[in-house]
């Protein structure tokens, strides 16, 4: 483990002398930098920057890199795995003052931004132009860009889109040191050397701070129609997924909840909208999208002509804007109604979507083992399963003891599947502990020496990834 | 530069008793793996190897860097930037006995292959269970999928369904030292720490040798429309690509082809069946596909109202799939046909698309001035364009000493509007020299240090990409 420097009163001047009032050490702020979303993390930095242009951000990484003072660069603060907690203390960079869209070039359909532009601005601007940025994490309303990119982010929409990577062009990063470099360039294929900019997406803050994202933007479609599916077998729900992409249809939104999943976050919207019956295991939250209506009704038709083999309740068919909204806010919201209802631990586990019902047979079968319950729920037809781990009457000890050994347990049996630690989430703080299991040694001396190229020093977000 | 040791009589002596007749230093051998199809290039390498598994792979590896012997990783030998020229002799490794498709997944809608299947012959094996690989490079019907992950390869239908990148979901890959590693998992979303499997697409051979690939595959179209629209400008076809996507639409197919690249094309094939008239200067080749016969019709009448503010000719609609083999071949044999006409350098610039037109005036100027013809073709769907810098008139003196000033003159204003040297074909051999002018040196050290992670030795694949 590095040692760092602490941030000394030196220090401070110098910061604040460059940044006047966008340097704080006043514990509000200590606090509000000191953890992320992820469930019970926080740590204190030493002093918060709000730089507001690369060469600030320049400024400051080559002053700490020289005085070896740990930098933790710090977006929205949504992030579920802890990456941008500072760790060592140290300095907590806010992207948040990078709030400016720079340019939207309707001619190519591009944008270009700085990266603290929260993700639903963005893509109101360019719906405006009549264009769509997919990815859209459920923290949407808050995220930033940035963030999305450094842990490249999904939502719901990736099913059909795909994920942040598919979308970014090119990128403007502070490395550690200072120098300030493009990644690639504004274009839809590149064939120039190392993807340099493949390589930063999802790299969580550990080898550069990205201050602008060139992105890739599609026609905006135009119709979409939601339904919304009850079923009396979990596994049940989940072998329907695969069996709608079997049948050639491509949704762009087929989501999985739980039973209570749905019911703990009415409780917690206090939403009656829809009826859960007794019988009601999981659901299935599945959206069509594009530019001709009655294609949509076709493809919804098919869906139920699929669903005609397996057992579900009646289908509800979303009739308004309004209910759409109910439906997805739901949907939204379960990760917040978890969260509020109990103590647990939330894995973001992905395997291929064909394997989902094993997968939610061994949660369950583990589960028994070690004595948890579990709240399973997302992005179903990615594969991308969220294993919300419930306390419940797990006592103190076995859940401080045991439970790190019943998630190894289970994505020992994710990379058995195909599948891996993280779907959209990202390792940061929290999952480090078991990337032994997905990756070889080997390949971790890899991303080790990755990380060295980018950050000799290692100042930048230490102690996340690995 | 590596100095690399010779291979001597011992160590043929070892490849033979690993590889028995896999094994050879006949001068045919030597010859047929001394180039690839980039113009004018040809260096033997010392011994030529075909290892049949990753075991192999990793011994000659292992071996070889002991050894300090350079090695070459070579595919179908269909490259255009040089990729897979023994530059330093040593060992020439054919990829050719990885000829296995493992396991089409339709459950998962994944294919898992071995690198040195052909890709026409990849995706005819998948198309048989409805699904599709979109990326077809002009070489389809001899490249190897494996050279196609290493060079990140495009083709027509990236227009629409994006380049090889955009599939590669693991790859197995054996490194320099003779580790064997998977890069990733099967899973459609990853954020599971560095992603190298996106460092190993387009890395050229120079990281590791790819040895298995999963692919992501997508339910296959069932019906495409082709039509084929005249120009009397150049310029004015360039300015209908961008036109065409403003308007909302994304064809599968979207090729820019001037007068001389489709001419000369029918004079190579003996091919008659297009009347080209004199004044026409260029022609767009547009396809549209998807499931639903009425809708591409309406797309195509969509597409021909934009066509009707520019200035064409009677446009071509293919009626039947003879018609529109006939001008998908006369398209994929531009490039043969360029190369059986005159003494030629071809480059790969992208730029974004609207840009195209600005880039064609360029690429006309340049020629003025240092006294040569160009005849372009490409995607321009992607703003890919092949430019085809044709020696004509122009005296040796001058091909030989003013030709890579002309080109850097060229480059420097592609990256100024946005673009990069290679959308497809990759850097290699021919395109290093170019480096400097889309990343700046702190860039190039990253790559540099990347590449040292992987190969501290430096004895995969020497002198390509910087």
């Amino acid at each position: 483990m590095n040692s760092f420097n602490n941030v000394s009163d030196s220090d401070i001047q110098f910061f604040q002398q460059l940044l006047n009032e966008r340097c704080s050490i006043s514990h509000e702020d200590l606090k509000k930098y000191s953890h992320d979303e992820t469930e019970d993390l926080e740590v204190l930095p030493q002093v918060v920057l709000k730089p507001n242009s690369p060469e600030e951000v320049s400024q400051i990484l080559s002053y700490c890199n020289n005085r070896n003072i740990c930098v933790t660069p710090s977006g929205a603060r949504t992030g579920l795995s802890g990456g941008a907690i500072p760790l060592h203390g140290g300095v907590a960079m806010s992207m948040e003052k990078f709030d400016k869209i720079l340019h939207i070039d309707e001619d190519n359909h591009q944008v270009t931004t700085e990266s603290g532009v929260i993700t639903q601005v963005l893509q109101e601007a360019v719906k405006e132009k009549g264009l769509f940025y997919p990815p859209d994490p459920a923290s949407k309303g808050s995220c930033f860009i940035g963030g999305n990119v450094s842990e490249n982010s999904g939502g719901p929409k990736a099913v059909k889109y795909g994920v942040t990577n598919e979308y970014v062009l090119n990128l403007e990063v502070v490395l550690p040191n200072g120098d300030i470099i493009w990644t690639g360039a504004n274009v839809l294929k590149n064939a120039t050397g190392y993807s340099l900019t493949q390589l930063m997406v999802g790299s969580e803050g550990t080898l550069g701070v990205i201050t602008k994202i060139v992105l890739k933007l599609i026609p905006h479609p135009t119709h979409d129609l939601l339904m919304l599916v009850p079923f009396y077998s979990a596994t049940e729900a989940c072998k329907a997924v695969a069996a709608i992409f079997k049948a050639g249809i491509t949704p762009s939104g087929l989501e999985f909840m739980e039973r209570d999943a749905l019911t703990w976050t009415q409780r917690f919207l206090n939403d009656s909208s829809i009826h859960v019956a007794e019988n009601h295991a999981a659901h299935l939250l599945i959206e069509v999208d594009g530019f001709d209506p009655e294609k949509l009704m076709n493809e919804l038709a098919q869906i139920t002509e699929v669903l005609e083999n397996f057992e579900t309740d009646e289908m509800l068919f979303a009739e308004s804007q309004a209910q759409k909204d109910t439906l997805w806010k739901l949907r939204r919201s379960v990760g917040e109604a978890v969260k509020a209802n109990s103590i647990y631990k939330e894995e973001d586990t992905v395997v291929p979507r064909y394997e989902l019902p094993k997968l939610l047979e061994h949660v369950k079968r583990i589960g028994n083992e070690y004595g948890f319950t579990s709240v399973c729920y997302g992005h179903a037809g990615d594969g991308n399963l969220h294993i919300n781990i419930i306390k419940g009457e797990m006592s103190d000890e076995k859940w401080d003891n045991e439970l790190s050994t019943a998630i190894r347990e289970l994505f020992t049996e994710v990379v058995k599947l195909g599948g891996t630690l993280s779907g959209e989430h990202g390792i940061g703080l929290v999952q480090k502990q078991y990337m032994d299991i997905p990756f070889s040694e080997t390949s971790l001396q890899l991303m080790r020496g990755i990380k060295n190229v980018f950050d000799p020093k290692g100042i930048l977000n230490p102690g996340k990834v690995f």
